[in-house]
Parts: C-alpha cells; sequence; structure tokens
C-alpha cells in the first residue's frame, strides 16, 4: 500500500497495507451425518489491514487489524455450529529504539517464545506455522513490555519481556494475578537476523544460520483444584530451535529449521474434576517439535517443502497422554514474491491412541492459499 | 476520500472511502406495553470504511468494513432486546482481469443471484434493496471464486461462482459440505453495464436497457429431519430481472426494474419438530417479485420513486403459506450526487394471514435518511 | 498521522490518526483465593484509529474506531472472567457549518450532558475523565442529532440534541421508545472554548474561564415495574460545571475544574423485584461532584493533578443508598505535548456503608499510561 509522510520536516511516515490469505480447504472427513465425508471449505485465514509507522529514527508504529469469520475447520475437527466472527485490533505495538542494542516495545505484540510464533505469519516457508506451538492462556500475542537488542555486530540478540499472560482476573478464577516473563536470545552467523519478527525464508536473498532458546515464566497462573482453590501451578516453557538458508548459485536455495519446545504446568490436568480445563488440551501442558525443509528453484519462483511435527499432549479431547503426529508437505508459488503468492500444501494428522469425546482417525487436509499483500 | 499512489512506477493506487447512511425511522407499532405505540429510532443503516486500490492494470482489490449497531428495527417487529453490534469486513475481494471477457474475483463478495443484490448499496433507486430477496444460509455476501466477463461489445455479460454458501459444519448440524454454484448472465442494450456490481440509477448519465436472469444450486444443504438425520434436501434458487433507464430531454429521467425470484428447499419446512430452522422464515424457502420505478427531474436534482413488492413465504414466524404485500414511495434529493444525499420514504407492510407467534397488523415505516459517501 | 487531500480543487482533506493509551494498573486487592491479594495488569484503556475529513469550508467529518478488550479490572472490583473483547465505531459523524453560530451535527457523537464527558478523551487532567459520570442507558456516545453554535464573540455557546436515549425495544421491555432530549450552555471569558469537544488542559497555551450547564430529558425511558408492565419513569438529569485555566508568567499554569450532575430516574430502583436493573447501578439514579485541580512547571513539560469526587447511589451492589468516596493524584509528563505522554496516577476508592454483593473495602490503584497520538 502507500506511504505517506506528515510532519512539519516529513519526519513521520506511515504505511496503509491489506493482507490476506484465502484459502480453499479440502478435509477427507469431517462431514455427513456420520462424519465420515470430506469437508469443502472456501474462508480467510487471515484477513487483515496494517498500519506501519515511523515519526524520526527512534520511534515507530505498528497496528494492525485481524477478521476471522466462521474458522469452522479446526485443527483436530469439524464444528457443529459456526464458530462466529471477530474484528479486532492483533497487533498495536509502539516501537522505541536508544540504539540497536537497546529498543522497547511497549503494547500488544508477539512475546519472546518460539522462533516459529515470531516468524512473520506471511513469510512462513510451509503453509502456516505449526498448530501446536502456543503458549496456554494467551494467543500469538500478548500485552506488555519488551526490552531488546542486537550486540556483537548483530551477531548476537537478546529479548526480555513482561506481558500479561493470562489475564488478571478474580480468585473465583485464577489463584494469582501476576505477570508473565519471557527471555530469549539468538546467536546468528553468516547475514544478520536483527528483526523483532523472523522469517520462514527469505527466499534465497540472504544466507543465515541461526540458533535460539527461550524461557518463559508466570507465577501461580492456575489452581490445581479450582473447586477448593487450592493447590497453586506455576507455568513454565523452554524453546530451543535452529534455521539455516543459504542459496546455492545455479542450484536453487536450501532451507532447513527445526525447534523443540516444552510446556509445563506441574500437572495441573491431573485435577480431576477440579482441574483447570484450560491446563490441558490444545494450547495445555504439552512438548513436541517440528522440522521443515525447502527448495527454492534458481531459475523459477516455485519453492518446495516439507513439514513434519510430533507432539505430546497432557489431555487431549479426554485422551491422556495423547500423542500426535503430523506431516505436511507443498510448494509456494511465488508470482510477485510474497506479495502475490500461491501455495498448495497437504497434510496429515494422526493420533497415537483410540477414545475420548473425539474422532481419533487419522485424516487428510488439503489447502490452496491465494495470498495477496497489498 | 483520497486517492494514494505507490510503487515503483506509481502503478500502485489506493482510495479511502468513508460511507454512511445514518436514518430517522419512525414506525406506528412496536412499542409501548401493548407493542401498539409508535417506535422512534435514530441509527445508521451503513457505517462503513472502504479501501479501493489497483496495481497495474490487471489486478485491483476491493475492502471494505461495516459497522451494525443495535438494529432493533427488524422488517417485521421491533427487538425485545438489544440485538448487539458486530464490526466486520464486508467485502475482501481480489480482482484479476485477463481480459475484458474473462476476469476472476476471489474472496468475500456479492454472490451472482439477484440483480438487486448486486446492486451498489449506496446507489438504490429506493431507500434501499428488498427486504425479503436474500439467498438462504448466507448474507448478501459470500466467500469462493467467480469468473465473469463482458462479450459482443459489452452486449452479454457472463457470471459464474462457486461460494461457501451454507458454511462447513459437521454432520451434527447438517448432510453435507458442499459449495454452492452460480450462474447469471444479463443482455444489455444502449449503454452498457459492464461492472460486476449494478446500480439502482444512474442520474440520467446513460440510457440503460438490461435483462437477467441467474440459477443458484447447492447440493444437501439441510436435512430435512435433523433429528434423525435424514431426508438430504437441496437448495435451488432462480431469478429473472429486468431495469431501463432513460433521461428525457427537457422531461427527466424514468426508471423502471422488475424482478421474480424463487428460493427453493424442497418443502425441508414441512419436516415437523426436526425442521431444520433456517429453510424458513425471511430467507428460507420463499418466492416473490418487486417492481420500482423513479423520475427524476430534468433541472432539480430529487428523484421521486415508488416500489411495490409481494412475496410468499413458505412458513413465516409460525404462519405457513404466509403472503406479505409491501409498498412504498418517497424521494431521493442528491446534494453532492451520491456523496450526499437526502431519503426520505414511506412503506407499508401488509400480512395476508394472522396467527402464529408474532404480530400480524399491517404498519406503516417512515424513514429519513442523510447519505455520505466522503 | 498523515493529512491528505483530495476532490478536484483539493477541497477535500483526511487525516488519518492512530491513539493509543497503554496502561500497567496494580490494585491492591482483587486477586488471590480471598480476593485480598494485589492485581496486575496490562491492558489499553483506549485502541483507536481516527479518520478527521473535511469538505470545503462547511462540511466535515469524523470516524473514529475502538478496541477494548478484557477490561477485567472494573471501576468496584475485578471480574471473575474474561469481559471479551469489542470493535466499535465509537464516532461516525458528519458536522455541517452553516455559520459559526449554526452548526449541525449528524450521526453517533458525544452527547450534550456534563462537560467532563465532553472533553477529549486524549487530553483529561487527570489520568481519565470520572468513572462515574455517564448517562443511563447509554455509553459516552449516542446517536442522533445536535445543532449548536457560538454567539457573542464566541463568549457564548448552546447546543441542543435529539439522540436515540435509550434503544428502541418493544413494549416487552421499556414503556415507550422516545427520543432524548439535551439542552447545553455555557459562558466563557478571555480565550474562547469555540469547539464541539473541551480539553482538560491546554496546557498553558489559553487563558480559560468557563461556566456551564446542561439538561437532558428523556420521558417513560423504565417500567417502574417490569413485571406487571405499568409505572413509567422518565430519565431527567442536569449539570452545572466551571473550568479555569491561566498560565502565570514564569510560576507555570493552574487549572481547576468542577462540576455537579443530577441523574434522576423517579426512583425507579425502588420498584422491588420488578426493578428495571439499569435504573440503579454505577450509571443509574445517582448525584455527585467532582474537584480536580492542575498545576503545570513553567520550565518542564510536567503538570501535577488531584481529583476528588463523592456520588451517592440509589442502590449499588445490593447496597441502597451508597456513597462513594474516591481521590486520586498524580502527573502528566508530556514527552511530545499530548502526542506522547506518560501519566502516572494513584488513586482511593472509598465505600460509605458495607453490606450488599460485592466487596465493600476500601482499595488502591495505581495506573502508569503511556499515551501515543500518531
Amino acid at each position: 500500500g502507500p506511504k505517506m509522510t506528515f510532519g512539519p520536516n516529513d519526519e513521520g511516515a506511515l504505511q496503509l497495507d491489506y493482507k490476506g490469505q484465502f484459502q480453499m480447504t479440502l478435509r477427507d472427513t469431517g462431514s455427513g451425518e456420520n462424519n465420515s465425508d470430506s469437508t469443502m471449505n472456501f474462508n480467510f485465514r487471515r484477513n487483515r489491514l496494517a498500519l506501519m509507522g515511523k515519526y524520526g529514527d527512534n520511534m515507530s508504529l505498528y497496528v494492525q487489524t485481524e477478521y476471522i469469520s466462521d474458522a469452522n475447520i479446526t485443527p483436530f475437527d469439524v464444528a457443529d455450529t459456526n464458530q462466529g466472527s471477530e474484528f479486532q485490533l492483533l497487533d498495536a505495538v509502539m516501537r522505541f529504539k536508544v540504539n540497536d542494542a537497546f529498543r522497547i516495545n511497549v503494547g500488544k505484540f508477539k512475546y519472546n517464545l518460539s522462533r516459529e510464533n515470531l516468524e512473520a505469519c506471511e513469510m512462513p516457508l510451509t503453509l502456516d506455522r505449526s498448530l501446536f506451538i502456543r503458549a496456554p492462556y494467551t494467543t500469538t500475542r500478548d500485552t506488555g513490555v519488551a526490552v531488546w537488542g542486537n550486540l556483537f555486530d548483530d551477531m548476537f540478540q537478546y529479548r526480555v519481556d513482561a506481558m500479561e499472560g493470562r489475564k488478571a482476573v478474580s480468585g473465583e478464577t485464577a489463584p494469582a494475578s501476576n505477570f508473565r516473563y519471557s527471555a530469549r536470545a539468538h546467536v546468528t552467523l553468516l547475514d544478520p537476523e536483527n528483526d523483532y519478527g523472523y522469517k520462514g525464508t527469505y527466499l534465497g536473498k540472504k544466507k543465515v544460520a541461526t540458533i535460539g532458546a527461550a524461557y518463559q515464566f508466570e507465577p501461580e497462573v492456575a489452581y490445581g483444584d479450582t473447586l477448593t482453590r487450592t493447590d497453586k501451578k506455576d507455568y513454565k516453557a523452554w524453546t530451543v530451535d535452529g534455521f539455516v538458508e543459504y542459496p546455492l548459485e545455479g542450484i536453487g536455495t536450501v532451507t532447513a529449521s527445526a525447534a523443540y519446545e516444552k510446556i509445563d504446568l506441574e500437572d495441573a490436568y491431573l485435577g480431576g474434576p477440579g482441574a483447570d480445563p484450560l491446563t490441558s488440551g490444545i494450547n495445555g501442558q504439552k512438548n513436541g517439535y517440528y522440522v521443515k525443509g525447502g527448495y527454492m528453484l534458481p531459475n523459477l519462483p516455485l519453492q518446495l517443502f516439507v513439514r513434519y511435527e510430533r507432539w505430546r499432549f497432557a489431555e487431549l479431547n479426554g485422551v491422556f497422554d495423547q500423542r500426535i503426529d503430523w506431516y505436511g508437505g507443498g510448494f509456494n508459488y511465488y508470482l510477485r514474491g510474497q506479495n502475490l503468492k500461491l501455495t498448495f500444501e497437504a497434510n496429515s494428522t494422526g493420533f497415537n491412541k483410540a477414545g475420548g469425546t473425539e474422532t481419533t482417525e487419522d485424516f487428510m487436509t488439503y489447502i490452496t492459499q491465494l495470498q495477496l499483500i497489498f
């Protein structure tokens, strides 16, 4: 979109962008009287308006809306009823730069745990980020303050933040109202990754080799027993991740990335009928990893990719210690770089154990996506 | 609103508009301890921000938000409680033009059934479009892909689309998850109507005579009996429509338009207690027509209009085979074309049968509207 | 934000702004198993995108969105569950100026009762406006039409409006559907206050002394007994207010302001089990006053402030004739005027009577706020 300047000496600038990811989804299950027929769906995965501004050299702004409507096809099933729509301010962050080594972000933005979550939504390597990597009691963004910077010629990056975590609620629901704290660092060789956001691929324009790690902590986040309001449980998470991308003259660009993440809620899911339901499930206690790889052709804007993930969930739809095996592959065709991109991905979701409250049949999902950044 | 350019050679352009329709409504019923007193209301009928963009000659974008708040005055009654508010992305469509005869729309936009629904919301002939013409299981827009184009010097237009229709839901609620398919064509003599959107009036700037027809189909859209999950019903609809506008030198501009529409859900409303409730009611099985006419003065931006509609609803508020007679009349005063317009309309809603769960007294509604496109 | 022009002779202009107030809140109660531990929260108090436009000299537009998410820390307690989020069009007003003495506002905008509510949200003297001053059955804005203007060299301002008030609902809920009418006037000596919006401080750039008064009325707004649908109650409110700001050479700028407001619903809260719940509580029948004062240093952009309020609520959380004593103090540090401002406020809320359905322990709240207008 257009970039407009303002201020007495044009020190201000504001760019307005639209970002859409429109998907056609086919899943080989989820519909029909026995929910065993295939499901067809057109929907937006992302549908955003973004404002990127700066004022002088030391202050900038990023504000972005998101509109999600009836996301009825979920990671594990197809919903019985329309899931409703939501228009929200997804990001609203004021950024202050003292120097390259000391920057402050204030507002609503991505917290500092996994690299995957910090990769730009419109620039993943595969169709999308991992479906299983989110932290509990929040979404991909949180509200608070982060301090971060680059040191040693951008070879080292540190980030610390204090965020809301579980939203402040009374003792009726949670044992305490504390902030959530994160620390993340990475070491990057070759070309720098010195921004707050990572990318899933640089389309062969950079040579990158980065390893990172992060730790996140929120004390007394949930009751072990909500009925008696006792047994306070802490939240702790850690992750390690690596990313390599290398363009090879005449051969193409290869990309490889992997991470492990562990979300610990001190076994709060074992609390029986008094267990806090948000300590289990897809964003509750879990651990897992992904590996993903890509190959982009040298003379054609076509990128092939594969992804594999394995996650253990403390409890998922009534099954204790469930394990999910997820693999997928497909391609990105860059009609106009990331601004106009066609992606196809086929992926498989497999359940290690049967039982529980939902179907545990393995299924396939085929998604065709058109991405426009305007 | 302003039009901003961008891109290395200014091939991009983006215009930002506000579009508001503010109404004062008086209805001669609906309030007071017996709901027989008159009702007074100020509210926005439409309240929108629109982004219209293009990039080069072959790609364009249309994104529009809508904010509706407590629309308590409904077509047939006054609500008991506030209806809540919703902010949504009403349109979000990427448009690709191969040539005038082959264009592709992708995203969320108006589906191709009735001409009335495809007429621009801010450029109707009467106060608003028909209240009764919507397709079932969706709104005025749907998500999907359309292919369309103009042939024979723009005298012929075709449109086909595959859209979401009823949103994908599990077999708990619907018998299948299928797309909805539409085909529409028109023949236009005199000046062309070669855009995707029609207008309800061209304010005497064009000579237009167009006849169109459309067909829409979605297989297995609803259970005949939701309790036993049996008896799959298809959705089929068809419509024919005509539009004529002719400016007569020194006399003024006359406009006339009419359409018939039939919405068929294979009598699913007869399913008794297991009937899917959305197969009946205002957007369920029905058929009807409208005729509307206008006369715009030659030397004053004043346009007088009348509208008559007759609809048969399979079931409406507990009355089977209910018939609605609706007529209205009023004027548009174009202070600055469609950009600043004052409209007044008085209309009457009549019920053919008494009984059911709601009042069936005939009533009058008087609406004064100020429209601003900025 | 940037200001863009448009129209054949650039008679149109549109400015796009972001306005955020990000807060860190600490309250010494509300959390923990007995709700007696302190509560910590990061959240936006305001999070807005604003469009300010004009077209020629006589027409202008103000459209503003607001996004509020999980405002769990309420004036009197901490919520048990997340309060949800809402994205809305907070303002959408078309403004027509015949001349300085006769102007018309149409749409959704602030109604004309208290000065405090009419003070710009981003330019209060203390952290925020009074928490207790809102009119019943609406928010800080209403929808309708206002006529206003300045007379006698801007020394006198009048405002009258007809607004929606209680939203139109059927006789099931309210005894009638009437508009709400307001009249407000002020006399201002020294420099004029001739805009529709007031400010809480002019930062020493103006010498102001204004006294104002307003009256508001909506007939038959609520049933005295909702069960029998009888005993119609009117709403009446009045207020008087004063504001003085004076910059003293070399000494600094002093600001003082006070107001009294009375909200009367004809004792509808005494209706027992049939009482309309919205006739009591924080926005029901009540009366009270605030006084606030500020001192801004002459050579440093630092402004110290204090505020005291006393309100009597007909019924609050089950306590009849409850009285609230509220006092607070803090400072504004203007890093870049109102465009980048850091505010700290400590405030105390005291209850005069114990009992009822919620805690009535006195508590302290400490808020640090960063305001950005971009």
